[in-house]
């Protein structure tokens, strides 16, 4: 099975000369879901996965079922005022424009071991955020997957600390 | 297990009088996490699910892991300027304001099973919605499930013709 052709290659989305890769040909098909589902969860369990973050939304819906599939739980990363209760964040710089990401302080223990995911990694700014968040509240992050990594915004490079596994590279 | 036991009560969240039952302790919990997608997806296989669609974003938190059980396809109801490539769309009344729901139009085949699935059923303003795209899309809805329903405000006289999973009520 070859992923990317599962990926819609969409121009000038959500801006004028951004390349789109649009996962949502990959979710839509339950075989190819549930085999990238299968190999991010391969390599979180090598990696002692004990929690699953992702940031909102498209992070959901890689991280949520390797959780499920680990027995593990999932924290998402979220964006100002959809939180309720206690929470940190932090602001970053996104590929086009700032963000800013919170977690609940008890989405994550301390030494619990985190494996943080995302659809895609681009510039590596929403990545190095939520990996903030993450040891904010005291977790290990023990490695980092995504579908698909776009290797010319060297992304990469924001965050070579941290083991990562990438489904398709572009 | 009770599950209301992983359920956060929120008061004047996200606005004053509001009580917002969050989800979180249930999602950050493996195992609960686990035993409530299985309830869901044990509806799911009930009713012939062959795909599962949710609403932005706690929809895929709930959704996901349950197509991953099911070996179907997932596919998200978005908010506006999110999903590149041809969309239909619908505009609804919400709980507190109004919203517009987008989906691509190759996200559901005609006469395919469709499960629409969200954490909470408020006013079913959002699920209504969600069924709308779906049924625009020629898709089959074949039932809905929550994990929450707030029964005193009827959302389910709304979709009174769907049948419905509610894992607590309130």
């Amino acid at each position: 099975m070859d992923f990317k052709d599962y990926v819609a290659n969409v121009p000038n989305f959500p801006e004028p000369g951004i390349l789109f890769r649009d996962i949502s040909p990959l979710m839509y098909n339950g075989k190819v879901y549930a085999a990238a589902t299968n190999k991010i969860a391969e390599y979180a369990q090598q990696r002692g996965t004990e929690m699953i973050v992702g940031p909102e939304a498209r992070g959901f819906i890689v991280g949520c079922p390797v959780a499920y599939k680990l027995g593990v739980g999932f924290a998402p990363a979220r964006k100002k005022g959809k939180l309720p209760r206690e929470t940190v964040s932090v602001t970053y710089d996104l590929e086009y424009g700032q963000g800013e990401l919170f977690m609940q302080k008890d989405a994550v223990r301390p030494g619990q071991k985190v494996l943080v995911v995302d659809d895609l990694m681009a510039t590596g700014g929403t990545l190095a955020a939520t990996i903030q968040l993450v040891e904010q509240l005291g977790g290990i992050v023990v490695g980092t997957a995504f579908l698909i990594e776009l290797t010319e915004l060297h992304g990469r490079d924001k965050i070579s600390d941290y083991d990562m596994f990438t489904l398709m590279q572009y």
